[in-house]
C-alpha cells in the first residue's frame, strides 16, 4: 500500500486499525561504471514496496537523495549536507505522527546515511522531550538497512565470494537489475575487483577508487540474483517490523 | 535520460556537451477524497519523464515531499517546513553545480511550493554571491509550474469549464489516471463541484474545504485527457526550457 | 495608529477591541539613476500609514530591507538573505501573536519579498501546528502588495503606458517624491525607456539592466501621481484589510 | 546623508573617497505609561541622522526591532530571538561590504541589543576567516551605544539625578519629545520614581516592574532637553567614528 | 601535550613537524546507582591523554556533554541536541584546521554519540568542498571508540562475561575507578545483572531499564582492571592514530 | 559537588531540597608566550569547583571552548561560532531545567564569551516563551565573570598595578600556576608589559598584539597570588549566588 497511491479517506481507514509506516530512503550517487546512479534509492524502494504488499503496510514516498557527500567528486552525483538531511528526517516523522502513525520504520538503502538518520531520531525525540515532557508524542523509530541483513549478507557471500565488495557490490546492482530488466550495462571493469580500503573526503575518495567502486566485480550481478535479494531482504524487513511494532 | 537510470561515466558523457537539467519536484498531500495523495510528485514526473525525453536532457529524481502545511489537516499528508524544503533545493542546486550543470529547470506540480523553491534560489546564489564574488559559478535557476501553462489552462476550461477549480482539479487527476490506469476511484463527490474559497492555515483549510478539494470536480477526470494534458505540458515546458537555454 | 508612537496601555486598550495590525515591508536598493534606494520601504510606509488612519488599525515599525539579492551589483543595494527575512517575518508574527494579535496584514512594496514573506507565514503556521496541534493559536496573515493592486495598476497604465515598466517605475517613484517632495532627481536617462527582459543573479541583472531600471521611464514621475497612487492603494489596502478581518 | 535617500550613483561617488557606514539599532518595546514603543529606535534614528549630517556619512536604515524578550510582558512589545537579530546583522554587514563598505558603526539605542551585536560582529568575522583566511575582507565592525556617552550620563544626572534610573528614562523620552513634539504623554506616575531591580526573564520583568519603569520618573523630560541630549550624543558619535577610522 | 596545558608557541612549534591531533569526546549521563554522570567523558578523557603521552601528540580539550537524549529520564544526565554537537564538531574541526592541522582524531567514549560525529565530518567536508571545491583544505576525520576495540572487548569478556552488558558496564566503571580511586560507589543492584534489551526515546528508555543500567553488573569493575582497560584502548587508539596518518 | 563525579540517585537526592546549579565556561586560546591555551577554562573551573564546595553546590561540566575568534591568528587558539556557543548553552539550560534545575549561574572565565552568553539566555527564554506563554518553566539565568568582581580587580591593582593589563593577564596566569604548579613558564617578554590598545577581527589583533598579551606583564605572576584571587573569587561567587537564589 503506497502512500502515494492512496487517498486521504483510504489513509483515514488504515490509522483507525495501524499505526505503522515504512519510508524507503537511498540516495543518488555513482555506482562505479556499470551501476546505476539512483541504485540505493532503487533498491530501498523496490524491497520496501514489496515489504509493504506483504506486511499490508502504507510505504511513503522514497527520500530518494541522501548523504553521499564522498561520492562527489564523480559527476552525476548528489548529496544533501547531514543537516539538511536531518531535517527531512525530522519533517517526515513529525508530519505523519500528527496523524496518529506512532511506528517509523526507515528502510534504508545506503550507508552513508545511517548517521543522518540516527540523528534525526534524537533531534525528533529530543524537540518533543524538551517542548513537551512527559506529554510528548509516543514515537518510535527504528532504523533497518536492508543490505545489513544477516541473510542478504549470506546471499551475497554464497553468490559473489570476496568479489561482494562494498559499494556498487553486485548484489545491489542485481536488485536494480531485477527492478529495471532494461538497464542493464556490462561495460569491462579493470579491474575485475575493484580495491579494498577507507577513505574520508570526495577527493580522497577518487584517489582511493578511480572508477568508483570499492571491493566489488558488479559483472558478477543477474536479475534473477536480484530477485532472490529482494526476498531475503524482504523476509528480514517484516521480521524486523514485526518486532518493532510489538517491542 | 533519467539520472537515476544513468551511470556516472554516461552523465560525464553528458557534460561534455550538455549543461541543463531538469528537477521535477511536487508534494504528497490529500487531494479529495478521490485524488491520489501523491497527485502533484506523480504529475511533475510524468511531465518531466516525457519532456526529458523530447528534450534529450537529464532528469534528476523527485522531490516528492514539498510545502503542503495547508493540507496537514488530511489524514496521509506529509509537509516539510518552508526552510526545510528551502535547504533542500539550494544543496540539491549547489550539488549538481558542482559536476559542471549551470542551467537547474524546476518542473513544479504543487502551488504551494513556488514561494520555497524561489527562496531557494536567492539562498544560493546569495550565498555564493557573498562567498564569491565576481568568481562565483555562472548558474541559473527557473521554476516552471506545468498547471499554469496557458495550453494547459485552455485546455481545463474547455473539458472542464468551471470545474476545474484549483486543488484537486480533474486535470491533475487525469495526469495521474493516465500515468496510473488502475488507480482510479469513483466515489460519490458531494458536492459535485467543490466550494471556491481562501485559506490561512491547515485548520482553516479544512473549516473552508471539508473533503479537501477547492472548486473541483474530479469525476470529470479521464485517462485520455490525462494524456492530452501531458502533451501540452511537455511543450509548455520545452519551449520554456529552450528559452532558458538561450538566455 | 503608529505602533511606534504609542504606549503599551493605549496597545492593550486597542487589543480590548481590535485584533489585526499592519506590517509594511519594503527594500533598500537601487532604483536606477533617479529613484530612491529606499524606494520600496518609502512607498510601503507611506500607504501603511495612510491606511492606519484610515483603517484606525495599528501600524508596525517598518521591515526596511528586503530580499533584494538581484539588485546586490549596484552599490547602495542592501539584501537578506531568504532565510534570515523568513526568520524575520516569523519572529514578528509570533511576537505579536502572544498579546492577542491574531490577525496580519503585511503591506509590501517588492516583489522580490513575495517568496520570503509567503515561506515565513508557512514556516509560523507549521511550527505551531507541530507543537500546538489543534491548540494553536488562531492567527491569519495576509500579504497585500500596493503596487498589484488592479486599480493602481490602471492608473500607472492610464498615466504611463508601456514606459511603466517593472522597476525603477513612474508610480513607485511618484510615491517616493510625493512623500519627500525634496528628492526628486532628474537626471538624463538613456534610453528614456529602460529595457525588459528576464534575470537570474545579480550579475545578471546588471548585464541585462545597466543603469538598473527594468522597462520603465520614471522621467514621467510627479509628486501629484503620487498622491493619487496613495490614495489608490489604500483603498486596495482597506478593502483587502475589511475582507480578511471578515473571512 | 541617508542611504534611503540616495540614489545608487550617489552611493558609487560617495563610496570612491569614503568608506564607513552608520547602521542606526534600536528596539519597539513598552517604554512605561507615557514613554513611547518606539523610543530606542526613534533615538537611535534622531542622532544618527544628525551625526550622518555632521560627519557627512552614510546613514542606512533603522533596524527598528530588537532584541526585547524581556518587555514581551506588556502588549506591544516586539522581539527578534537574539539568533534573528544575529542573522540581520550578519546580513547588513556582509551585504554592505560587497559594495566597498568597511567600517560600520552600529550606533545603538537599546541595552538589550548589545548581545546580539556583538555576536554579530563575530559571527561575521569567524564565517569570514574560515573561507577566506587571510583573503578575508577587510572590515571593521563598531558598537555605539548612544545613551552611554560619559557626556550623556552625565547630562542626564545633573538634569534628573536619581530620577534617570535605567528604562524609561527622562532622557530617552525627552529625545522622543524632541523629535516628535506632538508625541507628549503626561499620565500619573506612580510611584514618581520606578523602582530599581533585577530581572530575568519576562514575566519576571513584568513581577519586578508592574508598569514597564526602571527606577525612572520620566515625567521629568522635556523637548528642550531632548535637543541637549541629541546634541552631546552626536558629539560623542562622532569622536567615537572619527577614531575609529584612524584605527 | 594538552593543549590546554601549552602555550601558542609550543603549538607552533609542534606543526612544524606534526599535523595530528586527539579530540577526546564523552557524555554527561546517568551510568546507574553506582556509575559516575560524567563516566563517558572521564574515560574518553583519561585514554586520550594517555595516549597523548605516548604518541607524542596533542590532544584538545575533552567536549564533555555529548547526545544523550535517551538518558534524559534520569536526573543530571545533559544532552546536546544532534544538530547542536555536530555544530560543535564542525567549528572544532575549521577552528584547528586553520592553524594547520590536518589529522583529526576522535577518541570516543559514548555510543550515543557516533552518528554526530560521523555526521559532523560530512558536514565540515562538504562545506569546505562546496565552497572551495578542488582547493578545500586536505583534512581527515576519523572516529575512534576506545570501547570497541577488540582487546577491550576481549578483555571485557573475559573478566566479567555476560555481565559487561552494554551500559554502565564494569569495563568503564573500571576506569573511572582507576581515575579517580575515591569516587568508587557500591550500591546494592538489584538486580545485579540488569535487563537487556532495546529503547527507542528517553521515556522508552526508563521504563525498559528502570535503574539504568543495560545488562551490566557493574558491582565487578575494580580499580586495577580499569588500568587494564586503559593499557589496551590506548593500544588501540596508538594503532588507529597510526594508520591514520599514513593513510 | 561535581555533577560529572556524582551519580543519579546523588542528584536526585540533591534536587529534593535544592534548583540551583553553577556551570563554569572558559575558553581554549592563546594567552601570549607564558600563559597557557586553557588558561580561561582552568580558572573558570578552578573557581566553580572551588566555590561548588563552599556552597555545597552542584557544578556542570566546563564549557572548555568558547568564542575566541580574535586569538585565532595564534595556533592552537580555538573558537565556537557565537551561534554555536548560543546552541550549546541554550541546550545546557533545557537540558538540566527538565530535571528540575532553576537556577543557572554560569561562571565565566573569559570576556569574549560575555555576548553569546547573554544572548543564550534569551534565545532560552524566548523559546519558552513562544511556545509555553506564561505556562514556560519557571528558570532564571545568571553570569558571573570571576574576574570582573570588585575585590578580584584590587587585588589585582595592588599586585600588579599597570602591568595587570586586559588578556594573559598576571592575575589568571596566576591562578592556573596555582592550579598546575608544574605548568609554569618563565620565556623573556618583550616588552615586559604589552601594549595596551583595540582590535577588531583575529588579523587586527595579531597586527595589534604580536605575542597575543594586552597591556600585561605575566611575568608578575606567582602561584602564591593565584591562591589568593581564587579564594576572592569564589567569595564574589557566593554572594552573586546567595543574591541570586534569594531572588
Amino acid at each position: 500500500m503506497r502512500l502515494q497511491l492512496s487517498t486521504w479517506p483510504e489513509v483515514a481507514d488504515y490509522l483507525s486499525t495501524r499505526r505503522g509506516v515504512i519510508i524507503p530512503i537511498g540516495s543518488t550517487e555513482q555506482h562505479g561504471p556499470s551501476g546505476l546512479i539512483g541504485t540505493d534509492a532503487i533498491t530501498a524502494e523496490v524491497v520496501s514496496w514489496r515489504a509493504g504488499e506483504v506486511l499490508d503496510t502504507l510505504v511513503a514516498p522514497t527520500i530518494a537523495v541522501g548523504m553521499a557527500h564522498h561520492h562527489m567528486a564523480f559527476p552525476g552525483s548528489m548529496t544533501l549536507r547531514p543537516s539538511t538531511l536531518i531535517a527531512v528526517i525530522r519533517d517526515t516523522i513529525l508530519a505523519l505522527s500528527s496523524h496518529g502513525f506512532t511506528r517509523f520504520l526507515f528502510v534504508n538503502g545506503h550507508g552513508g546515511n545511517i548517521p543522518s538518520i540516527q540523528s534525526a531520531f534524537y533531534e525528533a525525540y529530543e524537540e518533543m522531550r524538551v517542548h513537551h515532557g512527559d506529554g510528548a508524542p509516543d514515537i518510535a523509530c527504528q532504523l533497518c538497512s536492508w543490505f545489513s541483513s544477516p541473510a542478504v549478507e549470506a546471499l551475497a557471500a554464497e553468490a559473489f565470494g570476496d568479489a561482494e565488495g562494498s559499494h556498487a557490490t553486485p548484489s545491489e546492482v542485481s536488485v536494480t537489475w531485477h527492478a529495471y530488466p532494461d538497464q542493464q550495462r556490462t561495460p569491462v571493469l579493470d579491474p575485475p575487483v575493484a580495491p579494498q580500503g577507507r577513505f574520508t573526503d570526495s577527493r580522497d575518495f577518487r584517489r582511493a577508487f578511480p572508477d568508483g567502486r570499492i571491493g566489488s566485480n558488479p559483472a558478477l550481478a543477474t536479475p534473477e540474483l536480484g530477485g532472490r535479494f529482494v526476498e531475503v531482504a524482504v523476509d528480514y524487513i517484516a521480521t524486523t517490523y514485526g518486532d518493532f511494532l510489538k517491542g
